[in-house]
């Protein structure tokens, strides 16, 4: 079995725990960021010292300017991002994110020769976003065999989705038992440069219940009021 | 019928056809040409030609750095760009890029409310990349619809590829039906800034292959060797 894998990391929360995971099942993991042109640029700070800190191989970032497209209060200084959790999708929703993601990470690992993608959706804690629900894992997965060089020499990559149907409880408590330091992660959708956490947005909620629920510490730093 | 389109353009023959064709069919079409670090610069020039002069609404251009990936003479300048037609899949395949493409187009036709993607990928007279087949098309057409907010509202966006059983001379001949200049188009994997053409690579050959079947002038210019 192939025990080369390409990672998405965002920065957050849950792509450190899939990198972990990844890592722990002897995986030699080479890790990808995108630099979308989101508002939170700590993210990609974030993201390369998830990878220092948790064994990544390689760390690569590619830059996609989604800004050229707009749409999404993540892409568009023109949109809010809401403090409130809502009813819905909500604007921070980047319209077809997650498809640009896996291509990307498509990519990467036909040039590696990797046979897994670790990605950190889940559809439990989540903000209802339709490229995070298990169907459309599903959906990337035939794509993905049929639309590569490797897929067609029968080298299919498999897409990991190893958090899809935690809590972020569970999720924490699964980090925490394989020694990640969520102090280093940013999941704000608004942080700090210095990666200080809003504490209002959709993020930043679903992440302090997930601490809460998990019956431990919130390591994250917010911003001073 | 939602008669707002996508159009994918890469400054070559076979999109400028698309965007002929959709034009024809009364879509209001909106290019989209992705800037991925290609060799041939000159694509991205003429893709901008080709929309103006096609009757695009409006033309963006995506920057995406798919150098930081490589493992493709288009986008890696160690490898270079052969010169003959080979078997089996060339060295100028560039791993997942229409799977990339397409997800752009699909953000962008979120955004804009487009129920319609135009992509000019052909599974006929073609240098065999696996994602030129109708079983890709068909595969992101499923993810397509999954993958998006519009599509769960059940506003799907229909992956249109009115080349894909045609050869090179059919094509030839209904864009010059529909009034297509191919002299503004560039085709050529390393075509000079200027947009003359090399004759020699993949590309080109299965151009000039198709004008000459098509029994009509090659407008293409060519760099003086």
């Amino acid at each position: 079995m192939n025990k080369k894998a390409v990672v998405l990391l965002s920065g957050g929360l849950d792509s450190a725990t899939v990198l972990a995971d990844l890592t722990a099942r002897g995986f030699e993991c080479h890790t990808l960021a995108v630099d979308y042109g989101q508002r939170h640029r700590s993210e990609l700070l974030a993201a390369e010292r998830v990878s220092q800190a948790l064994g990544g191989v390689s760390h690569r970032v590619v830059a996609v300017d989604l800004r050229a497209i707009g749409g999404s209060a993540l892409t568009d200084d023109a949109l809010d991002v809401p403090t409130e959790l809502s009813e819905g999708i909500p604007i921070t929703y980047v319209p077809a994110r997650n498809t640009l993601m896996l291509a990307l990470a498509l990519g990467h690992a036909e040039v590696l020769g990797a046979g897994c993608i670790g990605i950190g959706v889940n559809a439990v804690d989540y903000s209802g976003y339709p490229d995070c629900r298990p169907a459309f894992i599903e959906a990337f997965q035939v794509l993905a065999n049929l639309a590569t060089q490797a897929g067609v020499e029968g080298q299919h990559c498999r897409i990991d989705a190893p958090l899809m149907h935690m809590t972020k409880a569970k999720i924490i408590q699964h980090g925490l038992s394989l020694g990640v330091d969520y102090s280093i992660t940013v999941s704000c959708y608004q942080a700090t440069d210095a990666g200080e956490a809003c504490g209002v947005c959709d993020s930043c909620r679903l992440r302090q219940i997930g601490f809460e629920e998990a019956g431990v510490a919130d390591p994250t730093r917010y911003a001073q009021s």
